[in-house]
């Protein structure tokens, strides 16, 4: 008699206010997605039900846009909460896929997600700790110890730190509303396109606006160091996708610290210290069955 | 027949640069303490010995001031590194504790068994994860989430995170030897009195010093607060002796957050949030003995 044993396979969505990526597998290897735009709440939730209804999956793993609630003793534990795009306010994600689909949902931001598919696959496996940053529309961060997201009484906010400036060399007001000249205020593809007046991409390389934006990143990734200690950072998003900005970034991070932090990483390595992702557009996705088997166990 | 149980004890040692204070016991309640000055190695791990030797420890606790190595992979774990004080550069201290009282030795930073005390028996108990901040000679911080010391490849370095400054407000260069003007440059009790040529504790209650380090430290901790997200912020050292210091802090950290933040504990309660520590001057030591509990549990 020939007994049958299903894998057990998993089920992720990479939430994007833009596009849903939804995803079915055990890893890298053998993942299998579908990616549709982010329209309505009951429609795009419906397309992805869909998707994910014919499989047998053991837990589901979602990476949301947010804000989103992740404390768990909240009655909106998984919800998305004070967003303005339209419809999605206070819209219970992780409630609704549970009911429809009949499995856990593990539930988290998009990028501790993306910081969790590159934990444990992609740039950050085997360091053991590592910061996931990424820098495009806003700037957001996750960091991942041990496995797991760091979390305390919320889900980090690292772009809203402050760095230093000097309106000297750059009087630019920044385009955060709530603090104006914050990292993200600063440092996002929007700040760069408000103080450029041209879209990032359409800098050449060479613009000097590659040195200030390496500047204040580095600036940013210092304070966040100090703070954490990451065995490793991967800087991620639309912004770094111009690359000349890795070994800018490098430069200004070690002349910041000045040889103050003994860190082996740091001082041994600093290419393999400050990196892109491994897992190109994947990285959420892949988050996203990251968390659902570190929920499942 | 009488049965003769002894209750587990554990012994402690707040390793300062200036005193030793070493403790035998189980928490607050049952706490004896003896210090002494910090002397040449080997004569004050000797007197700390002599304290400790005629109990019967499960484990010792030890925080330590630094730069201390605390990876467990690393030949050098236990010992303090790179200090400038005579005599204490490279010395074992956690291996020769072990050596002469035989028993399990836990070690961390001071700074982190401040933290741990307090996290354990003092204003941080029951908030799952709070961040301590020490303001005195330099600024050090420990985190503790879940009754563990925040470690990422090494211990935190938080007093040498940057923020932001006008110098037509404030030109002092700050007194950092690697950064100049760090937050510790900028705010720890050595940058006050250079910058007012004066000790803090000889300025008025009511002199303009005191916004501006308000001012310099709120933003420190909003940087630090929008990483890791403490549930409470705890502000103990020599400088939060002045008490006028808190709600300036308070006031000063909500302008900077400006309501970004969603989180319960700020927005309910932000007299709260930031308060002093509870265990005095026995945080310390009281973290070495919640070290030693945790170390061999």
């Amino acid at each position: 008699m020939q007994q049958c044993l299903r894998v057990p396979t998993f089920g992720a969505i990479e939430a994007g206010g833009t596009k849903f990526v939804c995803g079915v597998g055990t890893g890298p290897d053998d993942l299998r997605v579908t990616s549709f735009p982010t329209t309505m709440p009951a429609e795009t939730i419906a397309r992805a039900v869909e998707f994910l209804r014919g499989e047998t999956l053991t837990a589901l793993g979602v990476g949301s846009f947010g804000p989103v609630e992740l404390d768990r003793t909240s009655p909106r534990y998984g919800h998305i909460t004070t967003t303005p795009k339209p419809g999605w306010r206070d819209v219970d994600l992780a409630g609704e896929l549970r009911r429809a689909l009949g499995v856990p949902v593990a539930f988290s931001t998009d990028v501790n997600a993306a910081a969790l598919g590159e934990a444990k696959w992609g740039a950050g496996r085997g360091v053991g700790c590592c910061l996931y940053l990424t820098v495009g529309t806003g700037i957001g961060g996750g960091a991942i110890f041990n496995g797991v997201p760091l979390q305390g009484a919320m889900h980090p906010e690292v772009g809203h730190i402050r760095v230093p400036r000097d309106r000297a060399i750059d009087s630019f007001d920044g385009v955060c509303p709530y603090h104006g000249d914050c990292l993200e205020g600063l440092a996002s593809g929007p700040a760069m396109a408000a103080r450029w007046g041209i879209e990032p991409r359409e800098l050449g390389p060479d613009h000097p606006a590659w040195m200030l934006e390496a500047r204040y990143l580095a600036l940013g990734i210092a304070n966040i160091v100090f703070t954490i200690a990451p065995a490793r950072v991967i800087l991620g998003g639309g912004v770094m996708h111009q690359t000349q900005l890795y070994p800018l970034i490098r430069r200004e991070f070690v002349q910041i610290l000045n040889g103050y932090l003994r860190m082996r990483q740091i001082a041994e390595d600093i290419d393999g210290y400050i990196v892109p992702p491994e897992l190109g557009d994947r990285s959420g996705v892949l988050g996203g069955v990251a968390l659902a088997m570190a929920g499942s166990r």
